[in-house]
């Protein structure tokens, strides 16, 4: 007995509407797991939206405290699920319960520090100008503005992150900390970690007497449950994280709605590093195990995987290339998360090849067709250039060596990159000048560049940008990561003239210094003296 | 003799490729005005996108002083134009000479107000979370974080304020503080106007000895030259005011493009006024005078023109009816800006009459078909709210009276309004209760909620919000007027554990106090003690 309904939540009921069932699969061997999770349906979709929409109409003017006391109170539901929800997720998604462990503290680290987010304030923007009834030749009214949710956001779980970019993940946290009521679908390759996540959702919802319709989740294995959710008339925005294919269909689908929404899809990408000459001569074999390692972790199922790495040929080139080979060649080979996971995977090995591409480690085929075995690709530039798929990503654990000619080569080759979540440099000190014309090839092209270390390992913090020009990303203006996620489900109001009663209390006189406001364009000052 | 070229202009040099011409008319007669422009050809666009390109490779790390400096001698270039610019922009819009002056200030006003931002700072939201390197399980990098500009914008040049948010109006200025370099699309009913600017601010950018691609004026009437840079791979994002029609057909191209960019389309609305018995007891024939004059000033050629009051049935609404319809009576017939506007004005007009509306003022024919005559229609709201159009925008000077029985049927018709610039809620000392639930309805619906005054005069501040919900806009989270405006051109970008000399100088320690930081997640204190 798993324990598990396969019911939807709809906004704080189960329901089982769906006539057509799913199961879950270990990836580590291909077993059927326990539990029989239903389809939702067009009713199950409807209801779930009417439900955020009403519950929306309330809870947009609920407290700030009220708000950050019920992310603190899903962060305390999924730490009391115990060792169940770490046994499930690792048998979804053949992950180690070590790794899981860790994500779930990212999961409910994520949620507290949107609590303080939300406590802060500073999320809101508010902003005073005050009356100039004297102005000549007109006088300027009081204008307050601030900003309020937008209203119901899709959620789409991610496989890679069963936890912290799944149902109670970063799009979820940004979600609730913005007030926005949040409908999940879930992803079909972790649905009973999915149910799990979601019932301590909802107990948290209703431990804060909050309104049950803030959050749903919906199963489902089709296209079916995601296009209702992005075309129902309710939803003011999406959060998705997943292929770039399925990131392009939302897209699409979201701009042709009679009223169109924003779509903010992270797609991924190749996440280029660029080894220059001076920083493997200084370090090669220092950074061959790092990135081997980076680019192997997880199996090589993170948005940041280092797929891509170039270089000048050279002597110190070549050293690194064949510490480079030995690490892959001594990495483990393991599940990944799905079928369809290990399936792409094995693509994308197999367009490499064909682009001209030489494997240089990781010649045998994987155990199970749905293991990842790590493996190092390499070209020189003049064998991959005149093809348009060089740099598409390879999701999973292989990374393609790119070796250039020569400086003019290797900037042709940045310049020549789509955008990306992020972009490693390595320069050593004899790199200067190429350096400098590197990051700024770089910068023009993805959402973080890094100067030293590995892609892998995102903070979730108040500076981190997680996100990128297309196709990394649907909206290189947003990141998916960090408290600046919150902005993406807020708009602007501005109250003019407005008495005090009619004010949200944030934009009210008597809440000066509880929050940083600008007044007149300038931080107000704190507190007024009394 | 015009002194007009009818040239392009491409990145600071006339361009006159295309062999198609066109000439504006004075709308008070409909005579020809000297001067015929060319239409800009694909080269033309081509070579204004790749020098913007090209343009935003070394400006794009250009110091905000310099930004900041551009914007001020784009102002004082405007200013230097002096009374040929009024004259000729009279003679394309029919607009009052005063009007234009006006406009005139506060184009360089707003100008002025981006240069105080960008060197104030505050809009790069420099984040700063310094490293932990002791931190357990993992250290923290060091993490930065700024807004930069997002490349090329393309700006449609709006017909109703041939100034302000024209060439050199608030989209083209608030690029310009993003950073960005902008060409514009000149509208066909002012292309003196746009060319005596557009030579203004080729003028300042020589001066400020920027980039020449910075900055580029294109002309065309056809949907050719628009949709050439909407679709063109430089282009980073768009901005544009005007007809539903345009703004989602630029917003459906944008989508359809191999990397989609951000349309900030501004599209109007109907600008709903709610008048509440208590306020129209005390206060009706001074709201009725005072709403005539918004719903006509400017022959109703402005977005927040109010063409839809709502009241309840009662002696007080009669009153307010028959000031208001006297008031409308008595309003000026005018030009228009242009014969497509003039006839978009008849057609809405007629569709107003089929929807069940009576014309209760306005009832003679304008002088000419290109002239405004102020018209006031009047309808129970059990009459239209079977329609779908009662509540769509007819542009120019008509508003559309809707009385309903009750609070119930006023609630409702407010629910079901759709996106708005503005909503006005005019309430009295016994509306208490009423009040409460339709500012609530109307703040769900609109980008600005004003309490008392009329919705047209948009002030250029920072807590001004000119957006809203489609169809108001394409993007309710963002504002095309105010300082809050260079946000649409910016995106972020992270650099993790970069040497100061790879950072932006904002992102330096020893910038410490030059701008506003968080730093860790809080209000940096200011500047190191030396």
């Amino acid at each position: 007995m798993s324990g598990l309904t396969g019911s939807q939540i709809v906004a704080g009921r189960e329901s089982r509407g769906g006539l057509e069932t799913f199961r879950a699969h270990d990836p580590r061997d291909g077993a059927e797991l326990p539990g029989e999770f239903h389809e939702a349906t067009t009713d199950e979709i409807d209801r779930a939206l009417d439900a955020a929409r009403h519950a929306h109409e309330s809870w947009r003017r609920a407290p700030r405290e009220s708000r950050a006391r019920l992310l603190e109170a899903i962060a305390a539901e999924i730490e009391a699920i115990g060792e169940i929800l770490t046994a499930r997720a690792t048998a979804e998604t053949g992950l180690p319960a070590a790794r899981l462990e860790a994500e779930r503290g990212r999961t409910v680290g994520q949620l507290r520090l949107f609590a303080a987010t939300v406590r802060d304030g500073a999320h809101l923007e508010a902003r005073i100008d005050r009356a100039l009834p004297d102005r000549r030749p007109l006088p300027r009214p009081d204008l307050r503005s601030m900003m309020v949710p937008l209203g119901p956001v899709a959620v789409f779980g991610a496989s890679n992150f069963p936890l912290a970019f799944s149902v109670a993940g970063g799009d979820t946290a940004s979600a609730l900390a913005a007030g926005c009521p949040v409908v999940v679908k879930g992803h079909p390759a972790h649905p009973g970690t999915s149910e799990l996540v979601g019932r301590a959702i909802t107990r948290a919802v209703a431990a804060v007497e909050a309104p049950a319709g803030l959050f749903s989740l919906l199963q489902g294995r089709g296209p079916a449950v995601g296009e209702g959710l992005v075309t129902h008339p309710a939803t003011r925005a999406v959060g998705f994280t997943g292929s770039f294919a399925g990131g392009r269909a939302l897209c699409a689908l979201a701009a042709t709605r009679a009223e169109p929404i924003p779509v903010f899809a992270e797609m991924g990408s190749v996440n280029p590093v660029v080894l220059l000459p001076g920083a493997l001569a200084e370090r090669g074999a220092e950074l061959a195990t790092a990135i081997a390692a980076s680019a192997t972790l997880g199996v090589g199922q993170f948005c940041t995987q280092p797929g891509l790495l170039l270089a000048l040929a050279g002597e110190a080139t070549e050293r690194f290339a064949a510490a480079l080979a030995a690490a892959f060649e001594g990495a483990a080979e393991a599940p990944m998360l799905h079928e369809g996971i290990a399936a792409a995977f094995a693509a994308g090995c197999g367009r490499l090849e064909r682009s001209g591409a030489r494997r240089v480690a990781g010649a045998e085929a994987a155990r199970r067709d749905s293991w990842g075995r790590p493996r190092l690709y390499r070209a020189d530039y003049g064998e991959v250039e005149s093809r348009e798929d060089w740099h598409e990503e390879c999701f999973g654990p292989s990374s393609l060596l790119v070796v250039c000619d020569d400086a003019v080569e290797l900037l042709e080759a940045l310049g020549r990159l789509p955008g990306q979540l992020t972009a490693t440099l390595h320069a050593g000190a004899a790199d200067e000048e190429l350096a400098a014309s590197a990051a700024e090839r770089l910068e023009e092209r993805a959402g973080r560049v890094l100067f030293a270390g590995v892609p892998t390992g995102v903070e979730v913090s108040p500076a981190m940008v997680h996100g990128g020009p297309w196709p990394a990303s649907s909206d290189a203006r947003s990141t998916s990561v960090g408290t600046a996620a919150v902005r993406r489900f807020l708009r602007p109001i501005c109250w003019q003239d407005a008495p005090p009663t009619r004010l949200p209390p944030e934009l009210r006189d008597e809440a000066a210094g509880t929050l940083p406001r600008l007044v007149d364009g300038r931080p107000e000052a704190g507190p007024p003296r009394t």
